[in-house]
């Protein structure tokens, strides 16, 4: 019995998140199906990031275990051929039997895309959230620098979870307007909520048009309230980047 | 009686290309039949760029003429409410009557979008070219100086099309490779053969990949036959960037 390791990249349109649901299909699914069918055995992944709706990867990890003769690192090129075109895995390789993704340290790099111009630009729509009123980037990266370090993020965190410990880390935080008005919020961390970075990026979104002062974020944290923070942005402009392990992998 | 023109974005992955024809829908055929309805008025527009089936752009140029009393600079915003998401209007303005977009002196620039890894990107799927095999970028530069300047370009033209004139001239075509491993080659130009830019694209990979020497391109070039040329790349990586008309606009 061996641990395979895969480093997974999709496009979240078409599938309701990651995680095995009964309303619809999901990633976690059709990655089940496709290496059940290529290994012969029944197979389960255990992923990393469980994305929600509509979030797309270039890098979420999941682990699985087999007792396939197929070479780690060859496991990617025939999975692919079963995958559909919006789902590819990058890699595959072993790791230590023990190595679990969600129950180790990691580093978890997280993109959210903002497309701020007056009109839409359609080959930007599924990668980005369309948002017409003018963002000042410099307060943006005031406020993002508050969020920065080890705090409780119950303000940031969905109220549908009743996790027990709402302190997190954030290692950084950064916001960057590109030449086509992408404006892109950068989030590293050692561990996210449930809706974290996007409730992120919607209160950032508000200290960008003014409703908030970068200050403000400061209160937000100490208030522990969902209340506190901006609105949940929408799903599809965020992607998962991709994850740093510093053992086993 | 007044002549607006439009700046047209859209995705082509599910378009016949610019042109109306029989056998599918079509983006002139989904502006004329918005522009129509919305102006009370039989409208065919008239394209600058006719993109193939797949080919994107971020700022291609279609005028028609209208009665209406819709200020010019409105007409996107009230057009754009009748488009599907995948054609959005950038911008509308009024022009002198006689302008039209294919018979005044302009320089078009155009995008080809090659993803140059060994494992292909699902995000990117339809907007690049995958391309496995490793490009030497900087022969495809050494290659991509050798067209810039007046040229004929009959070696680089589908065997499709019967102009007599195929002289025709390049102002610039650079080649840049991303962090995220996307070849791109920026080519414009004051007037483009059909396929033109897709068989210079698959002509620079034959070159990256050295199957050709740079310098064939002089020889390519003098042949003025088709089958000189290398292959016409994929549609979907290809991207009509924008148009600078130099009066009238």
């Amino acid at each position: 019995m061996k641990r395979i390791k895969l480093v997974v990249a999709y496009d979240g349109t078409n599938y309701c998140g990651w995680q095995v649901q009964p309303s619809g299909i999901t990633i976690e699914q059709v990655l089940n199906q496709a290496l059940s069918q290529l290994l012969g055995e029944e197979i389960s992944v255990i992923g990393a990031s469980r994305t929600d709706s509509g979030v797309h990867s270039l890098g979420n990890v999941a682990v699985f275990d087999t007792q396939t003769r197929i070479p780690p690192e060859k496991i990617c090129y025939a999975l692919n051929q079963r995958l559909p075109d919006d789902i590819v895995v990058q890699s595959s390789c072993e790791v230590d039997l023990e190595f679990h993704p969600r129950k180790c340290y990691s580093e978890k790099t997280y993109e959210y895309r903002i497309l701020n111009k007056k009109i839409p630009m359609p080959t930007l729509r599924h990668y980005t959230y369309f948002y017409y009123r003018n963002l000042d980037v410099e307060r943006m990266r005031q406020a993002a620098s508050f969020l920065v370090g080890r705090h409780d993020f119950k303000s940031f965190c969905s109220v549908k979870t009743q996790v027990e410990d709402t302190v997190r880390e954030i290692l950084s935080c950064t916001v960057e307007k590109s030449q086509e008005d992408v404006v892109t919020i950068r989030v590293t961390g050692t561990g996210f909520l449930y809706n974290m970075v996007r409730i992120i990026a919607g209160t950032l979104i508000s200290v960008g048009i003014g409703e908030l002062e970068p200050e403000a974020v400061v209160q937000i944290l100490e208030q522990r309230d969902r209340n506190a923070a901006g609105p949940t942005a929408p799903a599809k402009g965020l992607t998962m980047i991709g994850i740093k392990f510093h053992k086993n992998s």
